[in-house]
């Protein structure tokens, strides 16, 4: 088994990318690592390397505000798309990057490609849910525009995955709606319903976005605009809500006791709410495993991911999407 | 001025209607008010009746899981569909509920009807701002699809409603997006953006979801699907936090004092994050002053309403909003 991580994106990189591939290596080392990067850069932070981690020395940089699929098109020398040209040519199963969201999915589409009766792959992470295993939800931004036929796939998608990687035997498929009942929604939300509703899948119905959270389903398909959305507003509101505790706590001395005395409390709520504790998310549909470590990823973060791959990869996941959305007649492309 | 109050809708009905109705009825003896209900359960709640406060009995209800439309189609002599016939035929200015939302759309719009210039009304809460006077949101509801256009029009109805109820000179417009940048989104919000930013408002761009309680705009527009989804997923995070703030501090006596210590904190975050604190949503762009009071309302969040809706015609909002709307060129219905 070979890991294409991409050891230039995201807030700490190279140094915490390169100390999380280090300790991984050192962990699995039956594992072979490919970092992909500056190799000056990358070897400032390597006193002796493993034998089981290449470098692939690469010199072009994404930056952030670059337009995605002008940049993984014009950059064939960046860190992201040789990661990508990697698993392309099949001389790795896997990549991993911390770096610009927006990048890996034009590189994950454009050089990887897509999964046999995969229209349109999904970004999905997993979803704290009280107390679930969590809920994946997809997509959360790489189709802004959707049809009713990529929620169908994506709902697959996220079965098997959600089966694959927590053991869920039939994983409860939900539909993002405004309101519980059917016949509720938008244009789009109305056809992909009567679409799940007749798919061999566990289909649950329409979840409303109060309910993200209350482990009602176990995958939750949307359109990407939609998913985004529900993500951000999620984190905005959480960091509201922490933020403004903060300094109404700080208003007086009798507040500060009250504070400190809950600090480890407000610790394992933070905890319980991140959604980056359940691991990376995976760009779903591509032919390859695929994970998005987020951007501020330390080199715990990176083990995760890398934690993550390995069970992908190990329980042959790829290959059951392939087998599921070829072998399915209730799929069109 | 005459005000129309739905006497039935809401968990507290009718008692804390009729109370909230008869305090400002006391308070402003200038204001006439129309209690629309079952008249002996109205009567139940009221000693003396005061003289600027008249009852019109009706004896349909619509029950929460009827289809809206067709319930208001229906049940001609129902509280929330007599309210608004007062409005129609101009017997009253305005009208309040705490009731059905979805009758109350779907009334609005079938029974009193759209402005000139208007497509399609908004249902448009304020949501609750970091250090600002709060942002409205609309639409949270009332269309599912939305056309650019539509947007631009809820744009102006918002601004002219943050500058006539909050005074704000030149209220700052935001489209709900997935990214800061220009030519993000999906196609409405990209076809939204080009007709924004040509259109004679303080257009200030898109604005991520993540923001949307960072004071970063007075009036945010977006489609009722999207909307929908901002507002309930915020709903369901800070529910969640509180909720799960609440299970870890009961799980040691410590943590329960540091608990006790923080109450008044936690109450006034709570206060702060509360959107119907500041105030019932209205429906704009009905030719009328619609107010949706929330479903919880108790007598103090109808006495609240009433002061909006008195501010709301007192400041000749709707002629304003009719005004504007039939004299730009840019409006196109």
């Amino acid at each position: 088994m070979k890991i294409a991580i991409d050891a230039m994106g995201g807030d700490y990189a190279p140094a915490e990318i390169v100390y999380g591939v280090i300790e991984s290596a050192k962990k699995h080392q039956d594992v072979l690592f490919a970092l992909v990067g500056d190799e000056n850069k990358i070897k400032e932070h390597i006193n002796e390397l493993p034998k089981n981690i290449t470098i692939h020395h690469t010199d072009e940089v994404i930056e952030v505000d670059e337009e995605p699929v002008r940049a993984v098109k014009k950059k064939k020398n960046s860190s992201i798309v040789v990661a990508a040209k990697l698993v392309k040519e099949k001389q790795a199963q896997a990549m991993i990057t911390a770096g610009n969201t927006g990048a890996f999915m034009a590189a994950g589409l454009l050089v990887i490609g897509r999964l046999p009766g995969v229209a349109r792959p999904a970004l999905a992470p997993v979803f704290p849910s009280k107390g679930g295993k969590g809920t994946m939800v997809l997509d959360v931004g790489a189709n802004m525009d959707a049809k009713p036929e990529y929620l169908l796939q994506h709902a697959i998608l996220g079965s098997i995955y959600m089966n694959k990687m927590l053991g869920i035997q039939s994983p409860r498929v939900g539909l993002v709606n405004i309101g519980s009942e059917a016949g509720k929604g938008n244009e789009l939300s109305k056809a992909a319903y009567q679409l799940l509703e007749q798919a061999s899948i566990n289909f649950v119905g329409n979840i409303e976005a109060r309910d993200v959270m209350a482990d009602k389903c176990d995958v939750l398909v949307c359109d990407g605009f939609t998913g985004n959305i529900l993500l951000k507003t999620a984190e905005g509101v959480a960091s509201t809500i922490f933020g403004t505790l903060k300094s109404e706590i700080k208003k007086s001395l009798i507040a500060k006791i009250g504070g400190f005395i809950l600090l480890p409390t407000f610790k394992t709520l933070k905890g319980k709410l991140d959604y980056h504790e359940y691991g990376g998310a995976p760009l779903l549909g591509l032919n390859g495993a695929c994970i998005k470590s987020h951007g501020s990823s330390d080199r715990r973060a990176i083990m995760n991911a890398i934690e993550q791959t390995m069970t992908f990869i190990n329980n042959n996941t790829l290959e059951e999407m392939t087998r599921e959305l070829t072998n399915r007649s209730e799929v069109v492309e």
